[in-house]
Formats: C-alpha cells, structure tokens, sequence
C-alpha cells in the first residue's frame, strides 16, 4: 500500500452543485441523487447486466462505465457514483466470496480468529485497476456532472467477513468485537487499510467526491460504535483529508449515531427516513452538510405524496450547512423510474439554502 | 364485540417486582424477564414443538401453557409471557394466513383496497378461547409469578396484511398510508378493535400485564407514527386503562418514537439496544418505566462481557421511573439458555433504583 497524496485526474468542478453543497456554500439549486440509482429500477439497467454476474459487471470497464451513466443520462441528477458493490475491494484482494442473487455476499471462509486476520491479503492498486479504468472512462463522458466513488466501510466490510455473509442479528460480529477486541480491532485496521486504498485508487483516477458506506453500522449502540467503529472509519476519512473531495458518510438507522459518524470525519452526513434534516443538521453539528431522508417506500405513494414530501426535505435541508437532496436508503427495485426523473425536475425547481 | 370492563380472574400479586417496577415503585428486586424466552433457545420447547405447526400450537391450551412454564421453571425470571403470535387473533377470527417456517407469516388474500378492508372479520371472544383457557391454565401453575399477555399491534398487524408476509421495506404498507389514508385508518381502526378483543379476553381470563408488541414501527419516521398509527394504538392501549394492568408497549428500532409510545398510553416502554435505559427514561419522561437495552447477540459473547453489560443497564436503569430488565429484541435461537439463567441470576443480586 501506499502512502503517497494520491496523483488526481480530477476536473475542476468547482461550481457543480453537488459539491458547493458538500462545501456548505449556497450552490445554484438543490443537487440531488439517488443511492442505487444505477440498478434494477432501471430497464437499461436490467438489459446490459442480463447474464452477467454482479461481480464481473463491477469489473468490466465499459459497462461499469454505461451502467453509472444510464441514471445520468435519464434522470439529470447532479452526480453519478460509480457503479461497484462493498465487497469488491475484498474480492479483487483475493478473498474467496460470490455475491449470490436474492442473498447478497457469501463469503467461502469466515473470518473469525487472529489467525483468519493475519491470513487477510491486502489490496494492491492494479487489482481494482479496471475500477479505475472506468472512473476515467466516466470522467471522460461526464462532462461537468461530478462523479462520486463509493467504498463499503470497514465495520460492513467486518460484517459479512466474520457471518460468512449477510446476517439479520450480526451476533457472531458483535460478539467478536466484545469478546476479543484485540481481533477486532486488528480486522477493522486490516479493512480500513484496503477500503483507504480502494479509494486513493478512485481519488487517483479522477473521482469528485467519494461516499463511505456504512450499511450495518445502524445495528450498533453510539458507545459500540465509538469504541469498536469510529476509530477505523476515522483512519478511511482522514486518511482521504489531503484528496481535496468531500467525504459522504452513510448508514441506515444511524439516527443515534450522527455526531459520532461527523466526528469520523464526513464532511456530508447521510440521514435515512427517520431524522428529519434540521435534526439531521442539529445531530451533526455545523459545519458539516446533510444528505437523505426521502423514504424510498414513498415513492409508490403517488405523485402528490411524493411531491409534498420532497417540498418538506428541502425546507427542513435549508436549517443545515449544505443540502444533498438524497432517499434515506438505496432505491428499491420495483420503483418506477419516472418517478425518479420527476423528483429531480421538483428538486430543482425549488430555492436552496442560503449562506 | 362487548365493550364491558373484563371480569378478571387476576391474582392479587401487589408485591410481585414486575407490577412494583411497571407502577415505578421500588421493588424487592429487579425484575427480569426475556422477550421471546419461551421459544427456540430451549431444547425443552424444541421437543414440545417437534411436528407442531406453530399456530397450532397457539391454540393447544395444554401445549400452550407449558411452553409459556419452560422458561420460567428453568430460569427462574420474573414473569411468564403467554406464548402466542402476532397472527394469532386474525387467524382465529378467519383471515386466511399460515406461518411458514423460515419465512414467517404469510397473508393467503393481502389487504389493499376500502373493499378489502370491509371485508376483514371482526373478532369474537369465543374464537380465541383455546387461549383464554391457557391463560386459565397459567395462572393456577404460576403461582405469585405474573404472567404478561400478549398482542401484536395495529400497526404490524396491518404490514403483514398490506404486504402479504413479512416485508423489509414495508413499502406497500407505506404507499397505502399515504396515499389512501381513508382506508388506511379503516384497516387500522379495524385493527385496533381485534387487539382490544384479544387483549380484552386475555385480561378476562386472568393476565397480569400486557406486552402490545408494534415489531416494526421502528421503521416508521416519528411524524408518520404520530399522523398513522399512534391513535390506534392508543385506542388499544386506553381501552385497557381500566383493566387495572401495566401496559407495556415495545418496538425495535423505535429510538425517535420512545416519547410518541409512552403518549399511546403506555405505562412501561420498551427500547432496544441502540438507546440507553438513562437516556431512553428522559424521551418516555417522568411516570413510566423502561424496559430493555441488552442486546441479544451480546449473549454469544462470553460471561465477562454479558457481565459488564447487565451491570450498566441495571445502574443506567436506575433513572427511571421503574425497570424492568430485559433484552432490547427476541431471545436469538441459537442462544446458549445457561447464559440467560445466570444473566437473571445477575439481575436478582444487584440494587434496584429507590423511589
């Protein structure tokens, strides 16, 4: 691994919404884009990926490329992520594990003891260099939208190593951390070490801004997760500190956790459903955006529920220091995607916050 | 349905720790029991059980009983908790509905429509009196152990009729809330009226204590809880006030509901492991006790530190008004039952809070 400030390829975007928000500045209206806005919703989607494995898409340039740039194209939201799964700096290191469909990732040999960590392979940059063959390839086709990278964090990442995949409970996770935490503590560094250098790799490459997903960390108390958590997430953020791009943080059920996941460094802190953005904002303290918060269930509701709901947000996103308009969640797949399109066209219309 | 105050068969069990704490008085000791403590855990309950389909052995009094007796002969905690199932009440009253093993309840005809909803059964007493006689039955082998009956609330009852069976996202739940809220409020106004029934029936019949288990509120943000499920829950809860029985009132995930909860007429409320017991007495507010924190999968992580952590909950317990000890979700199947005696155990040597 290396340690070395990361070369960038960025462009200057210096005006994109997306990033004066993130900046905590008044951008030219309310940026907004949708986690798993690349995927199943879309019927572009469904037909560039049919036959081909979930891993094998996230590594193949050209149509990892195409399938972040298909909500683009049809939806106009104000950023793109690129399009990767939170095991795939794991896989490209060498761990033996398969995203399997309608389970998620199944890892072939849990990761449960000392042993099994030291035996943990770290990622060297040309084993994710097609992800970074399509950050470039991205960069090139999309002109002035910014593109945002995208890793799983490292308690996620811990996650499905110790359950050997996805677990409901996460007690063979818990109980490792509480019951051996010199182990846990030695995996979460492990993991923190590949998932900084997943991200060097997209900064290098030209990414804009990158998100830090933390899927599960909502399955943890704030004390679990200051002790157990936020240090190794921290070491991911900071470690991105001298990259010049906005650090996303995200988790579902984090309502407790807000201030603690700022305090790893984010400088936007996602919100699910269920903390309204001036709380959201009150949470995480000044000086930092907030991003979320549109239930992805209301999109089925109907245009006017829909409509009243994202007036709401970004009234309630005006009381913070920089408003991404996001979903609380991924989008489901049974979304319609017009749905979707005519959100960003209300978003946009609507005045931002100013500062 | 009648709307007459129940004839109770009720004990007089005034000193028993569960009913002092639950009325935030001082009791003799803590008390403790386990949320889901009769069930998978035990090797005597997967003997009983083997080749009995669940709802079946829902309404096999005999069966029923000594299920809900294991946990309280082998641990010695301080209430039983009739063992029965959200379903229960609209299986009995005709709803066509199975539980499937390994997926859960699942809905033959889901509710969707005013006319769906017109068509729902009400419940008559007599239909759920297999569980009025295990009530019965309890009550004479209990001795001056409480005994808690048990309902789902309107809210989760509604879910799993929405969406068929069980459902990660709820998200037809959610669509029909806020887009038809006529008949939203129809199906949980019906709702409402089965639970009271069937906690009505439970109380007749002699429970100490009632559990309204709202299992996925905690999925609700808390101005949807407030606008779409809080006055039916309250309708249930405030139908029991004169019952003269605690009414506890629990959810995962619930950390922003804590306070909407305790105004739905509850007189303990339950929290689960994301929010201490100190902090989750001050969102309930003064005149309630708690319940909970301990999170399940900390049993799979060794003595020392179940230990450290009942320890913290019983002197964190001490700023309510009242606590009952318990786990902030279900007893997990795989749970070493030796862990949960000595976590009783435990509870029974420490200092209650004094009032």
């Amino acid at each position: 691994m290396t340690n070395a400030a990361p070369v960038s390829a960025r462009r200057d975007l210096t005006h994109a919404p997306l990033l004066v928000a993130a900046r905590g500045g008044t951008p030219s209206h309310v940026p907004v884009w949708f986690m798993r806005q690349a995927g199943r919703s879309l019927p572009e989607y469904r037909e560039v990926r049919a036959g081909v494995p979930m891993l094998q898409a996230c590594f193949t340039p050209d149509l990892a490329c195409e399938i972040t740039l298909q909500p683009v194209r049809r939806h106009g939201v104000d950023a793109a992520i690129l399009f990767s799964d939170i095991v795939v700096p794991l896989a490209a290191a060498g761990v033996d594990l398969d995203i399997v469909p309608g389970t998620g990732p199944v890892v072939a040999s849990p990761v449960r003891s000392a042993a099994d960590v030291a035996a943990l392979p770290a990622l060297d940059p040309a084993q994710v260099e097609p992800v970074a063959q399509t950050v470039r390839l991205l960069v090139r086709e999309l002109g002035r939208t910014p593109l945002i990278g995208f890793a799983g964090a490292p308690f996620t990442l811990a996650s499905y190593l110790v359950e050997g995949g996805p677990s409901r409970h996460h007690e063979r996770t818990k109980a490792l951390m509480h019951s051996d935490p010199d182990t846990w503590h030695a995996l979460l560094d492990h993991l923190a070490g590949v998932t900084l250098e997943f991200l060097r790799v997209q900064v290098a490459a030209g990414v804009d801004a990158v998100q830090l997903f933390d899927s599960w960390a909502g399955a943890l108390s704030e004390a679990d997760y200051r002790r157990f958590v936020l240090p190794h997430s921290r070491r991911v953020l900071s470690g991105l500190a001298d990259a010049g791009v906005p650090r996303i943080h995200f988790g579902v059920g984090t309502g407790e956790l807000l201030g603690a996941m700022r305090e790893a460094g984010a400088d936007v802190v996602g919100a699910d459903w269920r903390v309204p953005l001036d709380e959201a904002a009150r949470r995480v303290g000044p000086g930092a955006a907030v991003q979320g918060n549109l239930d992805p269930a209301i999109l089925f509701a109907g245009w006017d529920v829909v409509e009243a709901e994202v007036r709401r947000i970004v009234a309630e996103g005006r009381a913070a220091d920089g408003h991404i308009f996001n979903l609380g969640h991924g989008v489901l797949p049974e979304t319609d995607p017009t749905v979707l399109t005519r959100v960003v066209e209300l978003v946009h219309s609507l005045e931002p916050g100013r500062r």
